[in-house]
């Protein structure tokens, strides 16, 4: 396949038509993945797991994003930190196994210790004039927002991180994320370019002819449409599920449940958005029966009919939190067009399997739209790299959410081409 | 392996020794290759199937060449046309099947809606603004010759396919594609450059050492020959074989099958050749035993004993067209080291399997031919990445028709080249 | 993977610290392998074999090195000669299978045949104008070496073979090759680099804590250490080690068995080292319980206690030599982040399987090792990948033969770099 882009990226930012898809080039070129990699993922917070991925000192859970490796681990105060996963000495890679638990971090190829504060301890047969401390691991920016785990690559992170996390803290922090467990984690590699399985992520319009277990507990109306389209039928049915979620919205709040959209999707470094909608049939979560997976509920919450929270960061997670139980995605590109979506599944630390909850039962939705979602990418990917393509019309009315992840993702492109041009 | 090309295309093509194999960076190179699939299979009339593919209304046949996705489709007036298989939304290939049977072509992401004439009929929340004439997907230039199915990607495609058609129209009418039906296809992925299977096609001096099948139907004597080299013998059997091409040849025309060469294989833009040569044995097919393999003869023949008619075509076909069946040939570059090649056999559509024919009989030759070139071509491959490869020399005699493919093939990029610097 | 470098190779050359690992380019980037491809196994003395590989004429032996096949047969007057193995008719590989044996070399493709003595001897219906003798096979340069094969793909190989076979001549010839036979090969792909394969092998830091097998023959004090860390015990035994060293090799160069350290790693273009060390427990041979694995000895030999003759030679080969066996290891690139390592063990040509040896005891020790290595090899490479990995210190007690590599590889890239710009 061609890797040629035929004008520049500043130039293919600089002509891009709002409202529509993105070029070609975006989803295909090695070379624009590469920039991806170097200043998306190199230079923004990354969601990459929970605080219950790492529960000990000693825990470690490898993530790799591109040609970098990071090892996350909890250490013996309890804080969690991240290094680079490569030895000080001829750069083996120190930890092989996704997730592992150690005393120290010890290469396998000449027996280098680091501690769990990635000072090197120990380096046989160095000689007198070698200098440990000139050998530490090298740290990685590490973030927890209630308990859900950012990295950044950079030496200068974004400065905003605080904002989020004062913004969708009160909205996370009722589901106790470091008081639940990971039971179920699944890696799933998406045949397309990571930018559309996000697109994917930001609309549900293809929901109706593609999710027939994810539209049991999500309400229709809740997609998006257009006004204009609608029979009479149609228009009352809209009007009677925006009044439901104005109501229900109401009443979490006053259970001080915060539900009402913030959206920051475009307009900052680190977007994000989070929302609680009511959930169809019992209402209690995203099953096949709409009732909770989980008897033991998340925290300290009482009421099973809590809806469910979505929470997004820009540039790579979702998070469904309901009362039961919480999913957690991650993606990370590997090449321009495969890309690793790591999902989680989070219940009460204390919750039985088998007694308070059913593996099956409360993975079924998501393994089943994830699939459907890969499917559906790789459609896209293997249409958008004939020279035919053409991008297309965003609807404004069930897609303006892709249409700004592309919006955030072209500025941020164009920020940091612009430092370098700078420079 | 390297991909470096040393000299410029234009300095490889103009300093090609005639008579000689072509230089390793036609068949390594992926620059090279993007060529070929930019000019030689972008801007001239590629054989893809036949009319049998999509016999009735809403059947769809996908054809892939590099990064190109074309449905083709029989519409309900009985016309067969081809698009760009790509949405015209966010880009999503439509059609995913080889073949398939549609109402309308319904892409699975958003469910936009296109006619089988290609116009977009239906797109749901797109708002009152959206002119759905705006989204129809885009045609590609597919013309019938007696049946045979050929595409042209290029917005204006070469001339000549009119004359072409008229020349060859009266060979293929007799064996009335139309009314046949496709009882095999096989795909044969070939570990080699397209450049080689389709020269591997061109002779048959490989075929003594190595198609103990196929040298059963076909005469020796008609794959070429050194006079110089014959002794008294073989010169008399090589004159015997002459006059029974003569004789033949005469003989089916009085009956109305033409069948003396033509060939403008280098001297024109869309090149063929096309000739009837008795078949040896019983004279009927090329068969294990050379006789016929399906009792029911193809359109009104009533006679068995019709030879062989081979048809070729530049870029990318071959044809053996007998009297009770037809094996058919698409060669389809898929990287600079891999090639598709599909072949299909037609009967009589009314023939019965069991009672007319038997499809291991049917078949058999040519599986067995196939499979055997594509080692050749393989090892080919193999030994012409070698810096220790340089072009040499082809015989006289028995590798005339791979020079003439040659000549086509780099008077073809030389053409659109010079159109190019001109522009 | 990005595949930038970042500055020239030549710059990465100058600015290479000494005593340090490479820097990442040299370890990923395909421009430096092409390098490494064209100037280090393209123009240097490779090993690949022994003569007991084809013991009698007509056996043949491929070689493939980057894009270059190489065939070596054994001719009629036992003559051990090299060719591409390319047909000067239309390129097809010659040779298939990786070993064979044949009568002359005939071209699948159309029956081109060679004698081995690279002659063309025939080709059909070329013609009268056809000259046989301008197409003989291309030669390759092959030297033996007491038996060890090496062959230089340059028109013009470097002159000081005839040194280091006259200086490593006496260590190897009491093992007496030629009248060995192969009775194991294995081939191990290893995922990295070919210098992580090489550099890996030419220090024992690692062994101690990861080859369990092959530290059972080997002293530990062999791999070197670093004096100041060491305390009065430690000391006392390293002292005993070195007299043991001292006394051994003293008695078996009294027996006519070279055995001090000579080595010429990086001080000329043919690099070399050999040294005899004792082993460890019954003194034997590098096995499990360090006794022969083989009754009869090699050669003329007759005391089995001769220890462990290691000969390395650069850029591609080490081997040990026992009383009983030899081990011989070939290192041939694959793509930046692969590397073929065929091993192969040797035993007296009239020693019978089950009666003088056992084919699991003969190979256990390096089959384990081998595969431990490949790990190291593989982390290493997982871990210079990344961007933030940086050049690490050798221990200038363990691995100052490393670094001798790293100095030998540096200045033949330099001296070619440097060839071509004067050129």
């Amino acid at each position: 396949m061609s890797d040629s882009v035929p004008v520049s990226l500043s130039a293919l930012i600089r002509r891009r038509k709002p409202g529509y898809s993105l070029e070609a080039p975006f989803y295909t070129s090695s070379k624009i993945f590469e920039r991806d990699l170097e200043i998306i993922f190199g230079r923004h917070w990354i969601y990459v797991g929970v605080e219950p991925d790492v529960p000990e000192p000693g825990d470690c859970m490898v993530v790799d994003i591109g040609r970098i490796s990071v090892v996350v681990v909890r250490d013996d105060s309890m804080a969690i930190r991240a290094y680079h996963n490569v030895c000080r000495h001829r750069g083996a890679r120190l930890v092989h196994e996704p997730k592992t638990t150690v005393g120290n971090l010890v290469c396998r190829y000449h027996q280098w210790t680091y501690g769990l504060d990635g000072n090197l301890m120990f380096a046989e047969h160095m000689g007198k004039g070698f200098d440990t401390s000139c050998h530490n691991l090298k740290p990685v920016h590490l973030r927890s927002l209630e308990g859900l785990l950012f990295i950044c690559l950079a030496d200068e992170p974004p400065s905003d991180f605080d904002g989020m996390a004062a913004a969708l803290g009160p909205y996370i922090a009722p589901h106790d994320v470091r008081n639940t467990k990971v039971v179920k984690e699944v890696d799933l590699i998406e045949p397309g370019n990571w930018k559309l399985t996000m697109e994917n992520n930001r609309e549900c319009y293809h929901c109706g002819g593609n999710h027939p277990e994810l539209t049991i507990p999500l309400f229709a109306y809740g997609f998006g449409y257009a006004p204009e389209e609608m029979d009479e039928v149609q228009r009352e049915q809209a009007g009677r599920y925006a009044c439901m979620v104005r109501d229900y919205s109401a009443a979490w709040e006053a259970m001080g449940l915060p539900s009402r959209e913030i959206e920051h999707l475009d307009d900052r470094i680190t977007g994000f958005r989070a929302q609680r909608l009511p959930i169809d049939g019992e209402g209690e979560s995203q099953t096949m029966d709409t009732k909770v997976a989980c008897r033991k509920l998340l925290g300290h919450l009482t009421n099973p009919k809590l809806g469910g929270l979505t929470v997004w960061t820009q540039p790579n997670s979702w998070h469904h939190f309901m009362s039961d139980h919480i999913v957690t995605f991650s993606v990370i590109p590997l090449s321009p067009e495969k890309t690793l979506l790591r999902t989680k599944w989070l219940v009460h630390k204390d919750a039985v399997e088998g007694v308070d909850y059913d593996l099956e039962r409360l993975t079924e939705v998501w393994i089943a739209t994830n699939a459907q979602d890969s499917e559906l990418v790789g459609y896209t990917q293997e249409g958008v790299r004939s020279p035919a393509y053409e991008p297309g019309p965003y609807s404004p009315y069930t897609e303006m959410l892709v249409e700004k992840f592309c919006n955030w993702y072209l500025a941020r492109l164009a920020a940091h081409l612009d430092d370098r041009h700078a420079v």
